[in-house]
């Protein structure tokens, strides 16, 4: 194994003096820690550095900088552009243990956590103060890794994404220079927007260790439905007009009969196999009920069927979660093979276009694609169920991916909608931004000057 | 007149080749361009260039580049802290006639307009669409200098400000680059966050041209109401309690006892002369009779009076007029005196303790001060009518501001939540955001090496 009999170096020699047991050279958890859920190549880092506080973070970010190795921050390890990759060598900064919520003020609906706190476990440690956190990408992402990749979910289209639940930030810069961005005030005119260009920086411009966030109350009254239409074209049209409308939905998500079916296999449900609508209303009784009520009109005179309603909490749970598993249920239409799920955002008006062109697509490609989109945002998702060894299909998936992007970057449309660039859209992110591009570089080298943090990711040099 | 006997220089020549008579070097023109609504003292530039679209913008900006003049955006000079002043001299652009709206696209509830549109203007444009865009600053304020400073106003407790209101920009670059930033989809993981890094940079990072903006439609049904207190205290803790339940309202706006009797005054109204919430409500005619209910009965738990309903629309915009009105009012208190606005934000559970005091220190200061605050965002403003030649008086008020903005800080908030740095506020900023400060510098030196960009403004060099 060349993992295990890596020389000991300089820098490594420092980290252990730093760190002890928790400077990791172990093959195995290197490897883990240079693999994400995509497709792309992993790319194990030289060690992992398991950091317990910002001053740790910044005194390993200080002695990589002074030998020049890179640095690339780990969370959960679940982002999906390949984020996490040590392309060029250097030290991961695993930030897992950095999992304390330091403070909830329920009264001004905010609090503080650690980057390594995940969603769940602030979710969770929430339960009893009437508050919730509601960005939900499908993995129990650490909130360092959802703000770095400006991550949001099945409820962006009512709460908004890590753009807007972020208030403030606690950073280490590429020099080891720890600042504080933003603060506790719900609005500010102060400055530099700092705190939002962190935010989806993807670990480029320094190290999140800790996020300052917005919570909300958990509404009074929660209705949950499904409803499955004939064609896909009826379903989001239904979505569309219940945003251009201005119905506040706090979830509206669009499964194709490919994913129905395989979620009824993965999540031993018994839904019908055609392009289907996940609906979720929040508010008071009267207004949850009224709201409901002018979605199903919309439905009722575009094709869709029934809409049948979840009234206990667990069968909500059980929707949401089956909604959540898409992707593994994805995956196990094919065992063995590997997903890699892309993601594009347009223009609510062009989605119906958009999704149907990429659908027409994927049938003349020949390539298992399920769908799923976070519609009410325009956004939608889907993953290439795809053997990586057979060069061909790569190549096939490939190209549809590049057709899918360019067809919503001519729509007005961006390259993802919340996966990010990591080194899997670069290429897009020129396509899309042009000479800003060069603008966001400027910034880079302003910030990192030596290209350390998470090199090869987002902006090429 | 040393204005209009300024030798004629290669940079004015240069412009008045590309300008013709839009190129301005007249003592008067020069004044107005060199002072906003502020107290602070004006500076004029040596000249005003009227601009008519971004190329004309980035050949101005590359002629005052290779000259080494200074570059100061104007779109109407309402700014509060200084913002347009000449300090250094150099070379105003007005983008007033940039003054045309480039799309509308209702079914994606946005629009793209000039940096000179105002935003009664855009409201004009739109007022057959259904459409509406929510910000509101008092000033009929064009959109570039409102996406320059981050504006909000009254409607930000419920739509937010031009940080959430700017999908994407048009901005000339200190070297002439023009760039596009952002977009029209609704969410994006593509790349670091320029548009928002521009939001609020208030000229020093470049000149905005264009600003796409996300619009929201009309609601089927809106209430307004007014409702006096005995207390501050009481006032205050219905609008902490209102938000504190997560009542969507649109505006609920606190107005002094003494902003009251100068409202009455100037708007010739007849409202009681004590502390008063003005409430907005939007939605359906079920859920905005709902949420009034709700208010109501929180506002009579803490001593609110009866509330008043403003049922026709002509007594509701007069309403809001008046509102819009009180700098003006405040200023008509005291014929010949000038004003000094200034506002802060505080987490919202601080706001009662931040207003309480801070009325309490304007009575044992001797100071007139009106109060009005956006007090659902926890911002207010105060405005000092002040004789700015008695030293001692603004040297008073400058005291009194400055115990303010610390309290603020104190507590957790911000030194300013709408009216942005400019050059007054550059000693808070450093107070409040620390090291952040430096960092805010160094993407200021990366994009504008030469500091020509409204050189003086919010980052000292």
């Amino acid at each position: 194994m060349t993992a295990e009999s890596l020389p000991k170096d300089a820098l490594i020699e420092t980290l252990q003096g730093l760190l002890g047991e928790r400077l990791s050279t172990a093959a195995a958890v290197r490897e883990r820690h240079g693999k994400d859920e995509s497709y792309h190549p992993a790319k194990a880092p030289d060690a992992v550095a398991f950091a317990e506080s910002s001053e740790e973070v910044a005194a390993i970010v200080r002695a990589c900088a002074a030998a020049g190795r890179p640095i690339i921050p780990f969370g959960t390890g679940t982002s999906l552009e390949g984020q996490v990759a040590a392309l060029h060598g250097g030290i991961c900064i695993d930030v897992s243990a950095l999992d304390r919520v330091l403070e909830v003020n329920a009264e001004d609906l905010d609090c503080r956590v650690q980057a390594g706190v995940t969603r769940k476990q602030l979710n969770q440690h929430l339960r009893d103060s009437g508050l919730f956190f509601p960005i939900d990408p499908g993995a129990d992402a650490s909130i360092g890794g959802m703000t770095a990749t400006r991550a949001s979910g099945t409820n962006a289209v009512r709460y908004g994404t890590m753009r807007e639940a972020v208030m403030g930030l606690t950073v280490v810069l590429a020099d080891g220079r720890v600042i504080r961005t933003g603060g506790r005030a719900r609005k500010s005119a102060a400055g530099y927007d700092l705190t939002r260009l962190f935010v989806g920086s993807e670990g480029t411009l320094g190290v999140i260790t800790e996020v300052q966030l917005r919570l909300h109350g958990i509404p009074e009254a929660t209705s949950v439905a499904v409803c499955p239409f004939d064609d896909l074209e009826g379903a989001v049209n239904t979505a569309i007009l219940t945003i251009q409308s201005g119905i506040p939905v706090a979830r509206i998500e669009l499964l194709d009969e490919v994913q129905m079916d395989a979620v009824n296999r993965y999540s031993k449900r018994n839904e019908a196999v055609k392009p289907t609508l996940f609906f979720e209303f929040h508010g008071t009784d009267a207004w949850v009920r009224e709201q409901a009520e002018r979605v199903g009109a919309l439905s009722a005179e575009l094709g869709g069927g029934d809409f049948r309603w979840a009234s206990l909490q667990e069968e909500r749970n059980a929707l949401w979660q089956a909604r959540h598993d898409a992707y593994y249920a994805a995956l196990a239409l094919r065992p063995g093979a590997q997903g890699w799920p892309t993601d594009v955002c347009v223009p609510i008006s062009r989605l119906a276009d958009c999704l149907l062109e990429t659908k027409k697509d994927i049938e003349e490609s020949g390539l298992l694609a399920p769908v799923v989109g976070h519609v009410g945002d325009g956004n939608f998702h889907l993953v290439y169920v795809i053997d990586p060894d057979d060069a061909e299909e790569m190549a096939r998936a490939e190209a549809h991916n590049e057709r899918m992007v360019m067809r919503a970057l001519a729509m007005g449309g961006t390259c993802t909608g919340e996966h990010g660039i990591g080194y899997g859209k670069m290429k897009f992110l020129q396509a899309e931004q042009g000479e800003a591009v060069a603008v966001m570089r400027q910034i880079k080298q302003a910030l990192d000057p030596d290209n350390l943090m998470n090199p090869g990711k987002v902006i090429a040099p």
